[in-house]
């Protein structure tokens, strides 16, 4: 196979895609979906405002004599089979997608038939969760993240655990309770207690949060016992989408130690359906922010560490208000720990990653107070209120507000855009 | 069908059991195996020395007429299936292989063909996971343990944190990395960083450790934003296992806090092949320890709590020692929170269990020092090193130890015993 610039800003797909769309042919997410409300799941990707049902491709033999043919797994219900299948096969999928889409090349455009079957209208088809997720890691890798919420739990001089300037702090989160944009988010009731109270008490969560963050997709993975170098990691990242880890600051606070996050952060956790490669974010890697001290060789790759410029930004729209209002703006770049160091630390110590594991960031703050990842870092701690458009405030989300984060690179030349991940606040279940 | 006690002393199988044995026919643990290398895995049960396999009975029509009917459980690789049917499932299955292989119920016994195909020697088999695991949760639900540690790691004023009387503390721990009996445990490197050093260093750990646990496999589970109430939890445990969560302490340390342990445990997990179901264990129901102060409501049952009189064993044998050497008694009477409150707490939020699920005890420690569930407490963190028969001491594991940890109910009339987790230490990687 000849080889071809999937990055290339002058290609143009037949499907028309309109100047800053977040799919043009230089992206082509991936996804899990279903044409109706019968048909089995399958694969296909983004492309303007329309899919492509890679299944069908398959079967009309587009991926004859690459590592996929024979493979079926864009007839799956999840995207796992090809994560594992790695980054040649990932790379040759990638190529006669493109070109199947370009303008330039006959072959599907000319194909009536075959495309009446192949493609469909983005709004017609039902999003699914892209992959089974079988763990869900969680870090904690911005620095301004770090620091202002360990200066409101443990006061500015604890606030940066000693640990945190040395390897990326990250934690096991629920798999089973991953759902995908729009599912709506149920307040939660848990076990609190008030700083002034003798008892905990129990009932509906007060101080509901979301949190800005991306996943990382696993690709093939490692066998149990065998450390993934920082060097070969890249390797093993097939792609990214949007995480809001939703949370329950109040809850939180009471159960969290010492064994970390449990109940606040179990209930939900939403992702955005389509899952951008690394190889369309290609074009949008920069530098990874200088790290003092110098972490220890097994996180430092021989090569000077990048991250992406992926411009991120949080809207909240109330049930009161006609449109969304942002929040905050924040960037991917801002954090500290890369990556490669993600997938390196999780499994120097033996750590099995498995095809579709989630790692995700932990929320993105950056530096100015505009563009921290949480309300309770914008409304810091409910001392400065957000001001909403319909006049109300928010110190933490209130039932019926509707949450989204959205994600985009870009160039002079084109928009990689994240699909948003939405979710709505509904109420507590009544006290029994 | 007509209502059979299964846990009826005087049953006895066609199949010869010893005295004491482990599995006698009020038994019955399933578990999931491979008759050679090429056969698929299959459900079983073990009877004495011998697994019958449940997927020949099914084959042959033994359960036609209860809700396994055409449902193939018994034929998959895994228990997720026969978990996610629910008790009066599990309950119809065990009286029918109950039936089956009571000696004065000549339908099996004298059936020789049927018998031929569906029993094979325990000692011929390979023993698999028993599930696909989605998620694992690990609590710490022993008040010693708690105690202990909290005293060793932050004196013994902050040993037992505020919230640990109110709630069962709990985790999320490592799904991919649980293993079976057996499996070599590679002495796994991390960073750890010395009370007196300035900076953290990177090598093997130092301070290998094992934790005596027991697990719970969740049945049916819940759908997200339904939580299971304390009264129903009973419905939705399967059966247990012995679960020995081997721990990094060096690394532990240095990385735990703000959000708990994550690479300290998350090299390995190892747990017993057997799944014991609750209906077994019946008979050794015991009063819960006492609670005070007493639990919000919804960890509250309507009806006296309930344990299970299970005693716990920790061996150890070097590799220079000829035998086992039994380091720990205790017994998993001794854990503060049940098994209903761990699933109540765990979904009061919203978070879905799902069939196969597994929630861990944390380690079981007793009142006494030999009743201590980790080689930490036990060796007290090196300060009161365990003599080994060799004449070697152990304040942490090293090279070529093997762990094995045993369970088992003895009641005057039958014991209804577990099969035992093993795991040898084996090097570290060298650190290129």
């Amino acid at each position: 196979m000849q080889a071809y610039n999937t990055n290339d800003p002058k290609l143009r797909s037949f499907i028309e895609v309109p100047s800053g769309h977040p799919f043009p042919i230089q992206n082509l997410p991936y996804g899990v979906f279903k044409p109706n409300a019968n048909a089995p799941e399958r694969v296909g990707v983004a492309i303007g405002d329309q899919v492509l049902d890679l299944s069908v491709l398959d079967g009309a033999g587009y991926f004859a004599g690459t590592p996929l043919e024979g493979q079926g797994v864009f007839a799956q219900p999840r995207l796992n089979a090809f994560m594992a299948l790695g980054k040649t096969a990932w790379t040759a999928a990638r190529q006669i997608i493109s070109q199947a889409l370009d303008s330039e090349s006959p072959k599907l455009r000319d194909d009536v038939a075959l495309r009446q079957k192949a493609l469909y209208s983005i709004s017609d088809v039902t999003m699914m969760l892209p992959a089974a997720i079988g763990d869900y890691t969680d870090f904690y890798a911005s620095r301004e993240h770090a620091t202002n919420v360990g200066t409101m739990f443990r006061g500015r001089d604890n606030a940066l655990m000693p640990n945190w300037l040395h390897l990326p702090v990250g934690y096991h989160g629920r798999a089973s309770s991953i759902v995908t944009s729009g599912t709506p988010i149920k307040r939660p009731s848990g076990q609190t207690k008030a700083d002034t109270a003798d008892a905990p008490s129990f009932g509906p969560c007060r101080l509901l949060d979301f949190e800005l963050e991306m996943g990382l997709f696993i690709g093939p993975g490692n066998e149990l016992g065998q450390a993934v170098s920082v060097d070969e990691a890249h390797d093993h990242l097939f792609g990214m989408v949007l995480v809001n880890d939703w949370s329950a600051r109040d809850i939180q606070k009471w159960e969290y130690q010492p064994l970390g996050p449990f109940l606040a952060k179990n209930f939900a956790t939403s992702i955005s359906p389509w899952v951008v490669t690394m190889e369309a974010l290609e074009p949008f890697r920069v530098p990874a922010v200088a790290q003092d001290p110098e972490p220890l060789p097994y996180l430092k790759a021989s090569y000077p560490s990048t991250t992406y410029d992926i411009d991120l930004q949080v809207q909240i729209r109330s049930s009161g208000m006609d449109g969304w209002q942002t929040i905050c703006r924040s960037n991917y770049r801002h954090l500290y720990w890369t990556a490669e160091q993600f997938v390196a630390h999780h499994s120097v110590t033996g750590c099995n990653l498995r095809p579709g594991d989630l790692l995700a960031s932990g929320t993105i703050s950056g530096p100015t107070p505009d563009s921290y990842g949480s309300l309770l870092e914008l409304a810091w701690r409910g001392e400065k209120p957000i001001e909403l458009t319909d006049g109300s405030q928010r110190k933490f989300l209130q039932d019926g507000d509707q949450v989204r984060l959205t994600a985009a690179c870009a160039s002079d030349h084109y928009t990689i855009g994240f699909a948003p991940v939405e979710g709505s606040i509904t109420p507590a279940d009544p006290v029994s």
